[in-house]
């Protein structure tokens, strides 16, 4: 028995601060990141003592599979992105998250990363509300 | 019929001068980056046209998840690293690639990404060989 993943689910304290619910996928919630310069969006399993994808179960990784590629494809269709960029990093947060990026060409630090490039620039209330409206509504 | 998906396969110039083939897992060429700065290889899905993951077909999909996550798990068990980094980013190269990458407390840039980070540094032929036979055995 995979004992590792009987730990209850209880959402990292960074990633509470940094982003807001949108909605549950199924086994992820779906989160937007605060920072507002590109369209930035997580997914996390709910499912606790998970750091690598890899630790899920056969069933899970499906699903998050299905979650993530309905939530990068609603993603591009709702920004017309040049590029979604998909990422499981996890160096300072441990818990498994998945990283779902759309990607313009002229945006800040294309065609670099976006993971470690200069600071967070706030979204404003309204936004945030249409961005989580138009995104939930492509699901 | 998804006729994007119908073109033949030929992998990407870059992506063959900066990697080496160590084999194929089923749906993917798994290579490894000649840059040695990290173990760092990445899976090319043989299909062509196919820039985003959810342009795969569903069972491609499934597929890609599970080479994914074998090979994440050998390269941790051969590198012993603290966190296996999962990534498809692709502004630059735009052919569907997945990157794997062990990551440890004290590498280079960490725990930033490795991406557009420095420049690389070669392996050495029997580095190489050494770390494709270690890795290919852990599958």
């Amino acid at each position: 028995m995979p004992s590792l993943q009987k730990a209850a689910f209880q959402l990292d304290e960074r990633l509470a601060r940094d982003t807001v619910l949108a909605t549950v996928t199924g086994l992820c919630q779906l989160r937007v990141m605060k920072d507002g310069r590109w369209p930035w969006v997580m997914l996390v399993p709910q499912r606790g003592g998970v750091s690598e994808t890899f630790e899920l179960t056969p069933l899970d990784q499906t699903m998050l599979t299905f979650e993530t590629n309905m939530v990068a494809s609603a993603l591009k269709k709702v920004t017309g992105a040049k590029k979604i960029n998909v990422a499981a990093i996890g160096n300072i947060v441990s818990q498994l998250h998945v990283h779902i990026v759309a990607r313009s060409e002229g945006d800040p630090n294309w065609p670099g990363p976006i993971w470690g490039f200069g600071s967070a620039e706030p979204r404003s209330e309204t936004d945030m509300k249409d961005f989580i409206k138009a995104l939930t509504e492509a699901l």
